[in-house]
């Protein structure tokens, strides 16, 4: 509508109340201004009617959905599927173009405000969640795993020479496989055990380089969100040692956003040392599908460079998810959010601590870890990990996802390199253990509800540890949360390794 | 509903109706039954009721729909955003795991039905199209470009001493970056003039082959769709040049799938010689939005070695899309869309030659190019490109999309390379010339309208060419297509680069 | 978007794409500018994306969704749901106030001018279907019947002695029920055989007029669209009548926009004679789902009389959907579903006279009826019904719906009127018949599959007929339509009945 | 999917997963089940993927959604667009038939589910929010006006003789209406003052039912829900006398489902005396789109009767959004609506009388009206009436939706009768005075917001009152909340009388 159509509908209805619906129609159009000045995360969450309005708005500036278009080119933008059109909002021509993710497309005015927008609002939560200094991100329609292979291959271009890549270990078969898929052999640095913590061996990473020579080494690729007992790595002091060496830093910062600890160790260590990519997943720290990451940094260009790096159009549908969903959210939202994650830490901290003591269980102490906990499984006949593993598959048949039991001893090796203690970050953690953790969007009753399974499972096993023969018995599972008793057949499955490593990426 | 609900709702109301109702499920359930059994695309296109159910059904299945689920994991596929998770269908898991993207899901048993279907459903249309004997695809997050890369990088791991691609020369900027960020060099080889076509010049790539020695070189990388007066390469023979000196060949297929021609190549070359992978775009042969590939090939192990490549899990949403796109079309309304396209190309030519005769030009003879078409720009005076650039602008301006126009002469330095004659596949063809191509989707319409406008924009330019002074006369395009007059301001913008490049990838 | 937010989106993109998306946006401005202004159906239908946008900016209009309003009434447009907001495209405020449907809401701009503008197209559509004479018309959220009533009851207010409705007969219980719940007493005029057709027996009406005194008779209520061997009544005639003894005429169109010649008796009627008002269904002309019906006429004042009687506000959801419809189809769209429509007609009746003719039946010769059909079924034994009912019973099970067997001598007695050969619309109609009609959205399709079953299930009661045992035989129907075999079962429950009726509101 | 499905499945992927997918489609099942076998209100409301999937459920068991149907009739649920069709998620065919709008379909099995389920919820809720001696109900898509009519037309065939209905006074038009299009003569029972209420005058009704003879009364249409300073009548004294005279007696309870007071006066009438049936609004007790209401009772057969009456069809679109809405909350989710309109009541009138005294006015002392209040506006000179006309006025402008004021001495004539004082429902009532209401769905942010409007509303009135001149002063209010200055014009525009009616219905 505009001022000639409301002049029309003046003549239809009443003028009063058409000005009246004229000048609401000026409020929601305010916030779409502000948000194109601004290009910063409202504070209040968007209406519906004004994200919706909104996203229309920007699908009628691409020239697929143009009146009066004729489409003389191989991509115009069509669509056979209405039901296809209708979900993405018919903004159809993706970002970026051939040279360039974050271009923009002389076709697709809409879309290509989608983008900078987008961008530019990740941007401003960023610096909200924790790394003020940051100057330019760019989300990208890959995984985690997919995004840091393309910072790898866009420092390739500036280190030609460099051959490995140093990186303190950490257990999560995509991260291995970013650096092999780029073409680099990683060079596994072996975590020191701190108390019940595994934390960063500086002293290792720093001998490495200095054994490799710097040159060689294409950057050090640490991380922060990880799963206990392994912490987040020390950010600061590995900035500090890239800074001295002359040797770029990638950091995988996973599911760090949610964590302003997290935030805080990204921060620092771009100012006291050298951080030239932080990565972070979409949808673990925004709750969208997966299938988004963003890339961070502190230098302009770099930053370009690894935008520039992708080659042609891509996917906008998880930039849209994120717009979506930071429009809805606000930074109000957001930071809610963000404060509820914190306290449900708290919350399954303490009621974990309480069940495994009731258990002869503890939970281990590792405090640098903001988001992942540990309970032992000590008692659980470690070194027969039969106990372990349908204790992992018994939480899996009662819908418990997420929820993972890491057995001692198991071996994985993957494009050659070989890991003992895999799933562990350890050749040899002293005990077997079971993992949960407190994500962005956890409710009360998530925690509640494992707990009660939990126990009920834990129950279960030790029963039948304690008979001396085989036969399996009733379980005494409460049929009230309608689950199937696990049957023995599952058992049997090899679930358990599905189990176990399905949070692994 | 089962049979429980049914009975429960015969007795609310008439049994007989219920029955009926309930037999009419079945129906829908057989087809769903056939495509999971088969795997194939139906014949006959699925209604919007069957496909939405079956996409529900699919969504219930992961575990963030399972009204009893508990999550204590990092990724539990929570949704912020209500219109998120419906755009979506709720399916929020993303596809693949850590180790590779065609790996199923613990946590999403619908996410992973949908993965192999899509990916079974793509093979078939692949046959379908005139490559009979692939024998495993995958549906990759990434356009071609990236997709390519990923290529590459897994080609690197089996070559380890190669450095070189091979690459017939094409102007399409993502084309030779997919080449330059996978870390490799291209060696371009410059297309022979033969008539109007630039063809493969294949005396010049063996001999490359033999200068840098087979082992250097870690594959050809041919292409099949591309603009006018390109035309597809020589694929059988290069494939037999690859078979004979050992290396591999990846072809660039972009949007050939919809041409029996390309696809024709493709197969025969995979039968008299070697090709290791074909990669397509989802968006120029699908009609959906862009954003994703099919990575295709005929070799089980060597495509899965690629789908292994890729680190960590992937958006959905491509899928998705061609999912949904090939159910409601059913193969009969795919194969309606390749006849029709092809029945468009023959009205396009006709139409092209018509007008072009009118303004003393011609359309270049290009017949090996099944989609593009070329018209010369001869009598605009080429060597002041003036005229040539401001045809291309003011063709943008009347909402012709997709339309190009080729100056002489344009140079282009991308990553060290310096490109002559850029855009134009060859460092001198002859003169300038338009683009004009008969893509999927098109319709009568859209060639109607962009004879017409061509018509009127072609007589403005000769118009002002035919004056001597430099003042732009008031133009007499049709107010009733309610395109603004072409203002000076933006002639003077360099919209011509935009517009030309924006068909390069 | 205005020109403030598009200032803004050509800083972040080129000024240049965003003012073509501007340029863009205008055309759409300019349609429902069009529309405001002209208040038609447009000739050509709208763009999804055009309609959607349309309807949001409809929405914003409404106080409820204002961003800023405060409500402190009893009905200020909340909603619980964001399912039933999103199927409302946010307009809650339904239409009219408690004065009048077709009032203005204060609160409710966006809603007002849906009300508005949807009465306005359908008026125009209702000159184009045929009767160009018509001045007033209203969408009223009831069906056809209750709709009839409402006439009835304002009518009331105008002729307080009246207490007698002269009806000729028509046996769909809706038509007879709309009297007596207004509180009249039905004259019921039986109709004459003419050939095979009943029509209307005018001398009757007169005379019934001059016996009960013209003040005495509320109206006269006749019917157009009607099953055969009915055919619409003498409306013309009528007409004439009416005026002649001063009696208004309501005349029940209901399914009779979709054809010329009903129209055109409604257009004769009211140049000749008079007609107060005349009713048609939404559903079954504009194929939108049940609910809705039109109440229009020649005299302004009247039905704005009949409007102001509804008493409260009322539903939005048939206008919306009227609305969407006529806009998606434009004036060209419907027309060819009235064009598709006739053609289908002669299509059913050729093919019905085939079939017949090799069953010793034929079509009845109804050339008035220019909708519905009726082939004789005189060699079913039809003074034994078994084989007639179960011929409805078996076509019902087979999923061909809408087709109706009308046996003789049934016996319906409805607010103590009782009705000889209901069903028939004659006390003793000379045969049994089947039922078929032609109606607007039917295919080639619905017509070949109908015959396909027709043809088995004619054979089957034949061959059954045929034996002397009243053993069921072993039915021969295609098992590949996926239809199970009538079960004996379903043959004893009452199916007949309600088969019979279903097509009789 | 079934287990034919979930067989295919397991082949594609792992069977484990399989299982846990199809365990959790059970867990929905389960839910439709309960549903379909309890016919109550779930205590938890139902997840979006739960709902839609039943939704879809219903949808394929109607005759339109059948896959082989083939449609002969000439009502097919045919829909011509898609947008209509799923906003509608393919329920076309309706409810109800010609016989009856309770009545199941033969065409359309989920339909009649759907309708037979939501009267069956919809008479749980009325149970659970205070009338648990209720025993049959149907929504009808009407709104509270038509339904009350067609109350009285139903009850005209028991009672022939009836000429009158007997009618305490409440000021709303639709209420009066209902009568009058009936066909019946209110016989207006003025109220009583009571020291600031208006209550029903017992003594008048009794006198009128004797003065009339109880046979010529239709019957006694008793009020509820009402705008202060009027109260609900007196529903157990009313119904007392109507089982003493054997009259009739509807109620209309627009809005009483939200207040357990207005349920208690029913369910204790209906003790101890004679309720035929009281009709409710959907949209203003559960918060859907205008345009349905319930019509319940105590006795099946007369409820029954009513919904015989309605001839025709009628729209699904009520019923579904209430379906929607209900399963959505729960009884749980609706309960705690009506306890938070509860608090919000309380919290409205501390807030208003904080208000009130500032200004020298008084909250009007109405203990019996549980929904609405009312502050005098003596202090605005109330014999001119300028200064409350205005008041309404900018309350308006500045989106204060449903507040009304009411000036003294309004007289409003409809069909012959005439009202002094009308919208005070009293001839003279002491003083001028603005009403406003705590209904269901009102957030405290809707009180603070109103009553902030409100303070500066009044201190401009006050202002411009103590000027002896007419010129207007610059308007204080606060700019930031985006609301234009009230111009003079919109003053002189009669929007006075749209804003105090606009909740008159």
């Amino acid at each position: 509508m505009n001022r000639y159509t409301f002049a029309a509908g003046e003549r239809l209805v009443s003028p009063a109340y058409v000005r009246q619906g004229c000048e609401a129609r000026r409020t929601h159009e305010h916030l779409v201004l502000q948000l194109l000045e601004k290009g910063k995360c409202p504070e209040d969450g968007w209406d519906e009617s004004t994200l919706e309005l909104f996203l229309h708005e920007l699908a009628i500036m691409d020239s697929n959905n143009f009146l009066g278009n004729c489409g003389v080119g191989e991509r115009e933008g069509r669509v056979a599927s209405a039901l296809v059109a209708r979900r993405h909002y018919r903004l159809i021509h993706g970002i970026g173009r051939s040279g360039d993710i974050s271009a923009v497309q002389p076709k697709a005015a809409g879309s290509s405000l989608l983008n900078k927008i987008t961008n530019s609002l990740v941007l401003d939560i960023i610096k909200l969640a924790g790394v003020p200094a940051v100057t330019n991100c760019f989300v990208v329609p890959m995984a985690t795993g997919m995004s840091l292979t393309l910072c790898f291959l866009t420092l390739r271009h500036k280190r030609p020479k460099a051959k490995y890549i140093i990186w303190p270990r950490i257990d999560q078969k995509s991260c291995f496989k970013s650096m092999i898929t780029a073409g680099f052999e990683p060079v596994v640095i072996e975590n020191c055990l701190e108390g019940d913590e595994l934390r960063t061996d500086l002293k290792a990473v720093e001998a490495k380089v200095q054994e490799l020579g710097p040159d060689s080494v294409l950057c050090v690729h640490s991380t922060t969100s990880c799963i206990a007992p392994r912490v987040p790595d020390k950010i600061e002091e590995l900035a500090v040692i890239c800074a001295n060496y002359g040797i770029p830093h990638i950091v995988n910062n996973a599911y760090g956003v949610q964590s302003s600890k997290c935030m805080h160790l990204i921060q620092q260590g771009a100012r006291v040392g050298r951080i030239d990519a932080f990565v972070q997943s979409l949808d673990k720290n925004f709750m969208v599908p997966v299938g988004g990451a963003i890339i961070a940094g502190f230098n302009d260009s770099f930053i370009q460079e690894i935008s520039k790096m992708y080659p042609g159009r891509a996917s906008a549908s998880p930039s849209l998810d994120v717009l979506i969903t930071l429009l809805s959210l606000g930074s109000t939202g957001y930071k809610k959010l963000l404060k509820e994650r914190k306290e449900m830490f708290s919350y399954l901290s303490n009621q974990l601590k309480k069940l495994s003591e009731a258990y002869c269980e503890r939970v281990l102490q590792t405090p640098h870890n903001p988001i992942s906990l540990a309970v032992t499984l000590k008692t659980l006949d470690a070194h027969h990990d039969t106990a372990v593993t349908e204790l992992g598959s018994m939480l899996f048949t009662r819908q418990v996802s997420g929820a993972r039991v890491v057995p001692l001893g198991f071996v994985q090796t993957m494009s050659g390199h070989t890991f003992r203690g895999f799933m562990s970050h350890a050749n040899d953690y002293p005990c077997a253990y079971l993992n949960a953790a407190a994500a962005i969007g956890m409710k009360t009753q998530d925690v509640d509800l494992f707990i009660k399974r939990l126990d009920k499972c834990l129950k279960t096993v030790r029963k039948e540890q304690n008979k001396q023969n085989d036969v399996p018995t009733v379980d005494n599972y409460d049929k009230t949360e309608n689950v199937a008793i696990e049957d023995t057949a599952l058992r049997l499955d090899n679930v358990l390794l599905d189990t176990n490593q399905d949070t692994s990426s």
